[in-house]
C-alpha cells in the first residue's frame, strides 16, 4: 500500500487526509507516476459543433488537427470522442496531452490559429461549424488519476512512466482532494470571477481560480455476458441520468458544463468506451454532487457492490483524471460557436 | 445558517472542516444547545437480557430502576427500548441521561450495586435473567446531536436548554465529525486496547481511548398514508438490513455490537419509533460504515432524496447523537450474561 501522493511531492502539511493512517481500501486501485522531471502536463480539447454529422469541412478540419499532432512537438498522446449537447448539435471532441509546457507553447499558436483563431475567422464559417479550444496546463500538484485496473492507461496516465501499486486514498468521500498533492496545504477554494469576451464571432473566457475539470471514463470492452448485461442494464442508465442533470441543471450546484462522450475507435466507430467530462467552480462542487445527488449516489453503491463483489474478476475498466487549475493554468476559446446552454 | 459548535466551545483550529465557508446544506437540520455551565452529559444505559418475554424478576428490576430514576440526583431523561438479540434473547433497555456529572455519581453506586453488582449477584441466577450497564460521561466537546426537525427532542437533546436554528454542518460525508467540537483541534483516533476482565458470573470491560457510540433514531409515528408506506416499505427495510450487517458481521469493520431497537410506549406497546445503538471501535471506523457501505448508501440516498423532495412537508423524523468517548469517560457492566456474538 503507497500513497497516491508521489515521495518528490510530500510536503509539510497544514491540512489532514480524510482517514486515519491505517485506513485500508476495500478494493484495490492505482494511480499514474510521472517521473520527478515532470513538472507539469497539457489537456487540451479541441471541439467541433456541427448540425448532425459532420460535413467534409469538419472532417477536414479535424483531419488537420490531428494531422498537426504529429509534430515533433505534438502531444504524446491523443484521443477522440462524441457526443450531441443539449441543443441537439453533434460534437466531436480531440483531446490531446503533453507532459512538457514548452513542446506545447511551441506548437499551439498554429494550431490556435487555424481552429479558433485568424486564420479558421478569414474563411468565414460558410462551411457550417463551431469550433471551440479548453486547456489545461497544472502543475503536477495540481492534479490527480485514479484506475480500478492496470494495463490500460487513459488520458494523461498514458503520458505517465508508469502506474502505481495500490493506493491507499480511494474508495472514500475525500479520496479525489487528498490525491491533489496540493491538498497537503492548500484548500483550492475558488477565487476571483469567470468573464466572456466577445470579439465577433469569437468567445474567449478569462477564468478564475481553481476551476476544477474532471474526466471520467469506463471501458466494458472486456466484459463478458452477465458482467457487461449488468454494466449495460443496471449501471450505464444510471450513469447517464447523471451525466444528463449535470449538463440540464448542473449550473445550480456548480457545474459549468458537462458532456458525456462516448470515445471513436480507431476505425472511426463507437468504441465500448465513454467518459463523462465536466466543468466545476470548484473541487468542492463536485464533491457536493458526487456525495450527495441521488444519481450519483446510486452510481457510487453500485459501483462500490459491483468493485467489492467481482473484486480482480471485474473486467469493467474505471478511470478518472481531476485537475484543479489556476487562472493562468486555463485557456478557453470558442469560435461561431453556440452555447447549448441558455 | 449557524455552526453546529456553539459559540463557547470554537477553539482556534489545527484541523479543518470539510466544507467550505459558503457550503450551504440541500435541507435544513438542527442541533441541540446545552447552556453554556453544562460541561458533561451523561449517558447510562441499563439493560436485562432474558429468555423469552420478560418474567416478573426482571419486570421488577425494571420497576426498580425506573423507579431509582425517580431520586433527587435521577436522570433528568430516561426512555426504554426493546430488541432480539442474535444469540435470540430479549432485551429490555432503558436509557438514562443526566447533564451533572456529580449528580449521576451520587446516584450511582447503588443503582449499580442492585443491578450489575454485589447486591444482584448475592441473590443468586435462578431468576434467569442477564443485566448490563454502559456509560458514557463525555465532555460537551466530545459529542453532537442532529434532527431533522424541531419541536420533539430525543436522548441527550430532551437535556438541552434550546435547539439550534438551521446548522451548516450537515447532509455531507464528514459533516458528523465536523459537529463535534472536539474536531477542531483532534483527530479522535483510537488508542490503546481494551480488555474484558471476568470476576465469577461479572464481566467488566476496560475499554480503550476514544470509542464511538451512536444513537440513531426514527420517529414515524406523525406520518400519513403514503408517506408512511414509504418509510415502513422502502427505508426500513434498507435500515434493517444495515441493522443486520452490523449486529451479525460488524466486527470485521469496527463495529463491536449494534442493537436495533424498538421504542416501548409509556402504555409498555411499541412505540412508532426505532433506534440503531452501536459501539465503534472508532468514529473513523463508523464514517467508512456509513460512507460505503451498500446498505448504508442506500439508506443515506433514500433519505437525501425523502428529505429534499418533502421537505418542510416530511413528517418522518430523524435524529442521532455521536459520542467520541476517552477511556475513563466510558463504564461497562455485565452480569450473568451471555455475549449474543461469538
Amino acid at each position: 500500500m503507497e500513497s497516491a501522493i508521489p515521495q518528490h511531492l510530500v510536503t509539510a502539511r497544514t491540512r489532514h487526509r480524510r482517514v486515519p493512517d491505517d485506513y485500508a481500501p476495500p478494493y484495490p486501485s492505482f494511480v499514474a507516476r510521472h517521473k520527478p522531471s515532470v513538472q507539469r502536463v497539457v489537456m487540451a480539447y479541441f471541439g467541433i459543433q456541427t448540425q448532425g454529422a459532420p460535413l467534409p469541412a469538419a472532417e477536414q478540419a479535424i483531419a488537420g488537427i490531428t494531422s498537426a499532432f504529429a509534430a515533433g512537438d505534438g502531444p504524446a498522446h491523443w484521443d477522440q470522442a462524441r457526443y450531441i449537447d443539449e441543443a441537439g448539435f453533434t460534437n466531436v471532441v480531440t483531446v490531446a496531452y503533453w507532459n512538457d509546457r514548452k513542446k506545447f507553447d511551441d506548437w499551439f499558436p498554429a494550431a490556435r490559429d487555424s481552429w479558433t483563431g485568424a486564420q479558421r475567422a478569414q474563411g468565414g464559417f460558410g462551411d457550417g461549424f463551431g469550433t471551440f479550444i479548453e486547456v489545461l496546463y497544472p502543475s503536477v500538484e495540481g492534479y490527480e488519476t485514479l484506475f480500478s485496473s492496470l494495463g490500460r492507461p487513459e488520458g494523461v496516465a498514458v503520458l505517465a512512466d508508469d502506474m502505481s501499486g495500490e493506493v491507499q486514498e480511494h474508495a472514500y468521500w475525500g479520496g479525489m482532494r487528498d490525491r491533489i498533492p496540493k491538498s497537503q496545504t492548500n484548500e483550492m477554494a475558488p477565487a476571483g470571477a469567470a468573464r466572456a469576451v466577445r470579439d465577433g464571432a469569437r468567445i474567449q473566457v478569462i477564468p478564475h481560480d481553481n476551476v476544477c475539470l474532471i474526466r471520467s471514463g469506463q471501458d466494458w470492452g472486456d466484459t463478458e455476458t452477465a458482467e457487461r448485461k449488468m454494466y449495460l442494464e443496471d449501471v450505464e442508465p444510471v450513469l447517464r441520468e447523471g451525466m444528463d442533470f449535470l449538463r440540464d441543471s448542473g449550473r445550480s450546484i456548480g457545474c459549468y458544463a458537462n458532456r458525456y462522450m462516448t470515445v471513436v475507435s480507431a476505425d472511426g466507430g463507437q468504441a465500448e468506451k465513454s467518459y463523462g467530462m465536466s466543468w466545476w467552480k470548484s473541487l468542492a462542487a463536485l464533491e457536493r454532487w458526487a456525495e450527495s445527488h441521488p444519481t450519483h449516489v446510486r452510481i457510487f453503491g453500485a459501483a462500490m457492490k459491483y468493485l467489492s463483489t467481482l473484486g480482480p474478476a471485474a473486467k469493467l475498466r474505471l478511470y478518472h483524471e481531476v485537475t484543479v487549475a489556476r487562472a493562468d493554468e486555463q485557456f478557453f476559446e470558442y469560435l461561431n460557436w453556440t452555447a447549448p446552454r441558455k
